[in-house]
């Protein structure tokens, strides 16, 4: 951890005032570069002592800077709408976008200091993953465009005490006090250890603290003014350096994927009645009491054509309309790609006792952004990790998990291919990007092989389904996504 | 109301074999041009009881058009998480922007039906102002391109009563039949009374129901296509007739506000105690138990360089950073352009216990849009009506909404105009626009004359702040607030 910041000397009036302006007119100017690049976006996490001057650090910020592109973050552990989705949802629904900076007040680190201060027994595995979540949360902002600065303020146990009793001497700003300050103050020695866990656990290279000494508030204020400058200049100077390595070529080669049945073409009669059966077993699954305490992300991936829209529609028709959203998945916008990629599937994330059914998925990444070469290698390759842990999120919060891959065969592919484009109702499914994409058809295989390789998990398991027959790939569907269900409410 | 597809003779395989193609394709097709043009939004609402098909109608639509640009929406009334917000947010949030379609199943109509139905005599007052609610906001979006189409399914109560004995009959289809179904079924003639004054109070110009027979599947699929089809073309076809009108001139003259305080200027010494009181104030007042049931939103215009920044900190500084958030109000994004002007006001409404603070607002249609001829006529003129009424949810749902206009005169705002351009700092808050704004000072006086006259109701006033003297001004928003809100919490 870095602590260049504490133990100076305090600033007198003069030399602060001498050395503000050139700072101040730094940052703006930092700023703009910043705005007018559009190359990275800042989150900066203000946590310490509030009596070591958290609030009045936001409060200058918004006073140097322009505070059009800046939002201020105040995320309250408490807050029930925050229950009803996964932790992370909130800050993920509150990223900065690129050329935009965001204050988070105590930030994700609210998650561990609360629960470790009050319950520290308790809960000391919930203390190791929440730490765990933050690093992985951390790093994958920071390589994905979101660099993020943390500060903490510090102060003393004298001095702290000091300042509360002088506040609560006088009406005037006996209301600066609040209860929580005075507990911190109790429990001074117990909080700094807990703190300092959490920053020593926390701190990884690019991702230092920043240690801001509260005691004198000159010294306090040009300290994270030269934190916050330094940041933004980094970020400056490192995406001018920023550029994309080719992706590797892919080589090897693996078997392919099964896209038969493997008992053979189904029978309409079978068909209809099994599809009948599974889908009131589904109904009912979705209505129990206990399914309302977890909800369900079904994600569909496969090649173009090989029916995933169909076992969609099979699925959401035993449904409530109420209970499900179909998420189709296509290239991003100009808006997404201002964010990190995991950000538009945050955003459709189910609450609790709802299904999201996801047509392409997050791992677009790992497929066609691989395959095409949209994303640099350095990119897809780590994606497989970010995507395990974004997933187990998901299921931490009770989330039912569950990825389809639709197996079709070359053959079958084209032969639909070209009944589309006969059937003049479906010829706005066939893209031109479809026949493109056909043709690197064996590099897609290998691409999905590995796919499942990494990420064939156990809270978020795949199941491939043999798509040739489009009867025998519903009725698989529908069946793993009952079992599913099932084993999981137990 | 319109009934056109009511009485039809049931519909033989042959014909519906023989309609449809045409229709799915001139459907799509209609899709394709209203993507391609982005004119226009599509709301489908699609009410009715289940029996009569309105999974069946929703699933259909999602088959026969291109799902891409299509959103389906089935809105809880028991969910938590919008209780934490007004009524509307979850409609607002939930809208289509231009060239998307989105389907609300059962939409805004569950908050009347539902407590209608359940609760006939205690509602009464609920369910009329339900529907007034439902009449401004579909009137509002119908004004602000975004189409609103309206299908009721009916069934009679015998083949109601059969279809649903016949489902429970087969294991394979008895979930198919939830409580609330055969609740209806049981309440048949009161629930049709119920709707029928819905569909009445509701039916407008242009926002007539659509009521369709879902006796036989086929008719009714097809009548709901030929719906759907109509309010595409219609949409397709008046946003090609559409030409802006040219503003009103802005004519007549009106006193100025004043623009010093009444009691000359306000001295140091007392500005400094004053202002330490009035943050105690309303900080203790944001802490009060009650006030976590309710929650603020607090309005800022004025010319440029009247001092809203600085009033605004004055009043963030006296609260937790978790309690509040300020919102800069910029010219719309092209994201923002393609919703109804309110959209991106609702997206910012505080939950209960938290205050929003608009630096500039939704004010902007009768302010800058008036006078720089940004905005028709037509619109900014209809904008008083449903200002009031967007206001007059926030405070139905106990949010306390306050709206400040500082007032400048012409002197002191170049005086600030020339000091921000020396001082380095600040030189980045002169945009050269606000030179233009400027030169139509007394344009923009007029404005703000007839807005205060036409918005300033008794659950959302105003106050005229005297903000040549900086002091002043911020004392007089701080004691304003605090007034506000010890009133309003009794």
């Amino acid at each position: 951890m870095s602590t260049p910041m504490l133990g100076r000397k305090p600033m007198t009036k003069e030399q602060y005032e001498r050395v503000l302006p050139p700072l101040r007119n730094a940052l703006l100017a930092a700023q703009k570069r910043m705005q007018d690049e559009k190359s990275f976006a800042l989150a900066v996490v203000v946590t310490g002592r509030p009596t070591a001057g958290r609030s009045e650090t936001v409060n200058e910020f918004l006073e140097w800077l322009d505070p059009k592109h800046i939002r201020v973050h105040a995320l309250d552990k408490l807050r029930k709408v925050s229950r009803t989705w996964p932790v992370m949802w909130r800050y993920w629904n509150t990223l900065p976008a690129r050329g935009q900076i965001a204050f988070y007040f105590m930030g994700w680190y609210e998650d561990y200091t609360s629960p470790a201060l009050t319950q520290p027994k308790k809960s000391q595995r919930h203390s190791e993953r929440t730490l765990e979540r933050i690093r992985q949360f951390e790093a994958l902002l920071t390589r994905n465009g979101v660099r993020v600065l943390k500060m903490h303020l510090t102060i003393d146990a004298k001095l702290e005490r000091e300042r509360i009793r002088e506040l609560r001497k006088s009406k005037l700003t006996r209301w600066r006090v609040t209860g929580e300050e005075r507990w911190l103050a109790r429990h001074h020695d117990r909080a700094t250890k807990v703190t300092q866990q959490g920053i020593e656990a926390t701190s990884r290279p690019g991702l230092e603290w920043n240690l801001i000494d509260g005691t004198d508030p000159q010294s306090r204020s040009f300290a994270a003014g030269t934190a916050l400058l330094d940041a933004l200049e980094k970020g400056i100077r490192k995406s001018a350096a920023n550029k994309a390595p080719k992706p590797k070529p892919v080589s090897s080669k693996r078997r392919p994927f099964p896209t038969s049945p493997p008992e053979g073409r189904v029978e309409d009669d079978f068909y209809d009645e099994e599809l009948e059966r599974l889908r009131g077993r589904f109904a009912l699954l979705a209505r129990r009491g206990k399914f309302a305490r977890h909800g369900a992300v079904l994600a569909f991936e496969g090649m173009d054509a090989a029916g995933k829209g169909g076992a969609i529609r099979r699925l959401t028709s035993a449904l409530d309309a109420r209970q499900y959203n179909v998420i189709p998945v296509s290239a991003p916008t100009p808006e997404e790609l201002s964010y990190p990629y995991l950000w538009r599937f945050w955003r459709h994330i189910p609450q609790r006792g709802e299904i999201s059914i996801f047509d392409r998925t997050w791992y677009g990444r790992v497929l066609v952004e691989r395959v095409r070469g949209f994303a640099a290698a350095e990119d897809w390759q780590r994606a497989y990790g970010e995507i395990n842990e974004f997933e187990q999120e998901l299921t931490e919060h009770g989330l039912i998990v569950h990825k389809f891959w639709l197996s079709v065969s070359k053959e079958e592919q084209l032969r639909r291919f070209e009944e589309r484009d006969k059937d003049e109702l479906k010829s706005y499914k066939v893209d031109p990007q479809d026949w493109v994409n056909r043709k690197l058809y064996d590099q897609y295989q290998l691409a999905a092989h590995e796919m499942i390789a990494r990420t064939d998990t156990e809270h978020a398991p795949w199941t491939v389904v043999e798509a040739d027959d489009k009867k025998y790939a519903r009725l698989k569907v529908l069946r793993t996504a009952c079992e599913q269900i099932e084993q999981r409410l137990g």
